[in-house]
């Protein structure tokens, strides 16, 4: 099971707002489809969203005629528009500024005037190269993945109690996952686990995704209400707290699905550890601190409605951040493809970039 | 509005599953249908529960017929099955023993001897003596109620955003409601105010009740997700933080709808009050501490499902304990119909109930 694949000429994406009753992939064969299932979260998860707007750039120089005009402009309004779908998960304008630095290095090795029409054998070209750059990072990501795996490994005890949050599995990147990759890892190894999912509201991802997934490997859990977390840690069943991240920034503020950080803060009084897991590329090192990471706010329907029906009147009025920020003094260590960064995280955030 | 009325020769209660959108009034004529609508929660809220328990304890008296046998034995299993409909909220056991007593009052005051079969006559004069104590129960929670708003109103700050949970109002009680009863009486003297209201899964009594009865009252109000409270706080968007109680424990601890214990430890860590309003029948003296509270767990459908609606698959496993209980050092106050208890709770809640 892959949150997306490319299939030729196109990218086929598993419709995540309809797991886990139905497993349907769409076949997405323009830009502003992949922007639309990207905003309605039919493909989401920090990773995964990076991958597919590397995709969706694709598809877009793919789709280029001589009528768009001169191709550098129009590339521009391609990136603009992938990067205008969801403003807080930085793997997207990673993804982007990679995909779009690859085609400036292609323009620029291979001679290519990009600031005027191209041909359609020159645009061929290019976008086979794209191509070519959008399937390693989609592999190097599932790497990327296992290695969080493994050392997400060596901070889980052989037996524990893991809580969770969201969904940051198979479905959340290439494949494997981040947070839920370590849990991956850790089951394989033989380690005696036991998950307990936050059902994630407003959007369930939790009951949804990560509870489909870990039934699918048949790794033992137990789904509960956000509001349960803290009555879990009083009762001393939780050994860790184990989430993915959709931007991190300089000094280990991490910024992640709304209810992060109430269980940073709860695991914290319960003297639990909590960790975040993700990519280097969660990393925006131009900002100092989390106060500095752009919220996203949704539609408030998605608070009205649970599961497709309404639960209160339609003019209750709603407040609907899909993030919050969890300040880094609350985080024992980010579990990341070049291992365990622990505090001080202003410095060793650092070191870790620069060994990449 | 009431969640309860007394119709001649039935208990009508609102049948709160069907809100916000449906206003149907149930006519209960039984024990059974009595016991049935709290169990499914057609009638909530700790005080709302004891009054219903009081009305179905009369509807139990007034259906006695010889066949039925002993009249005492008889009483006592219409207590017990009333008493076994839910274990948490004590103000039910209260409202039970109340009526009992009475029962036991009258037939010792009229000299009946009810260790046998009584006769028609007999049984309607028992059953008017205990309708009568069973309206006084409703009419002096109505007023406790009353005196608790006013007591809860001297804590409310002139300009002041509260954040609740689950519905303490009107339908949680005979009428007025415990700590949205502050809330109602603060914005009746006029002060400014704005209510957060956690949503409280798994039934959505903040998001289908509380947001309704804010809403008729016109108090400004924001619906939340309940992982949303902690990122509110942190915003400083919250000035206290304000929930009823189904039980306190002699030393303070109490329990209420789970979630309550999350915002409990978050508005410590945020130095934010955090005050219980109840009346004082629903302190149970007899505990030392929380941790003697029966917590009522509920059908792990509560979880799975909304409306009918799954929002994931069968065979999930689920954890869905109604309650959590808060330790006393988290609790900034007690709003009584005797006035605001303060720590050191263990000998204030003697007082305040010595004073009664």
């Amino acid at each position: 099971m892959k949150a997306l694949l490319w299939e030729g000429d196109a990218l086929a994406i598993l419709d995540q707002t309809q797991l886990p009753f139905v497993e349907q992939y769409h076949r997405l064969t323009s830009v502003e489809e992949v922007a639309g299932a990207i905003c309605r979260l039919e493909v989401r998860g920090a990773p995964a969203i990076g991958i597919s707007a590397a995709f969706g750039f694709v598809l877009g120089v793919r789709s280029y005629t001589a009528a768009d005009g001169n191709f550098s402009a129009y590339a521009q309004r391609v990136y603009d528009r992938l990067a205008s779908t969801r403003p807080t998960a930085v793997n997207l304008f990673w993804a982007l500024r990679r995909i779009k630095n690859k085609l400036l290095m292609v323009c620029a090795s291979e001679e290519i005037e990009s600031e005027g029409v191209i041909g359609e054998d020159v645009k061929n070209r290019l976008a086979e190269n794209l191509l070519r750059e959008a399937q390693s990072m989609a592999g190097e990501d599932a790497q990327v993945n296992r290695y969080i795996g493994e050392y997400g490994n060596l901070i889980i005890p052989e037996e524990s109690t893991i809580l969770t949050h969201c969904n940051t599995g198979a479905l959340a990147t290439s494949d494997y996952g981040t947070a839920l990759g370590i849990v991956r890892c850790a089951h394989r190894a033989g380690k005696r686990l036991h998950v307990y999912v936050g059902e994630t509201r407003p959007l369930l991802q939790g009951a949804r995704l990560t509870a489909w997934e870990l039934r699918r490997e048949e790794i033992p859990m137990t789904l509960i209400t956000d509001s349960m977390a803290g009555t879990l840690m009083y009762q001393k069943k939780i050994d860790l707290v184990l989430v993915g991240a959709d931007r991190i920034a300089s000094n280990g503020d991490t910024a992640n699905k709304i209810g992060t950080y109430s269980l940073a803060v709860l695991a914290h009084e319960h003297t639990i550890p909590f960790y975040v897991a993700a990519p280097l590329s969660t990393v925006d090192i131009k900002l100092a601190g989390g106060e500095e990471i752009v919220i996203e706010e949704r539609d408030g329907n998605e608070v009205r409605m649970f599961g497709g029906q309404a639960v209160t009147l339609p003019e209750v009025p709603v407040y609907n951040p899909s993030f919050d920020v969890t300040p880094a003094r609350y985080i024992r260590g980010i579990v990341t493809e070049k291992g365990l960064i622990t505090p001080p995280f202003a410095s060793n955030i650092l070191k870790h970039l620069a060994n990449t």
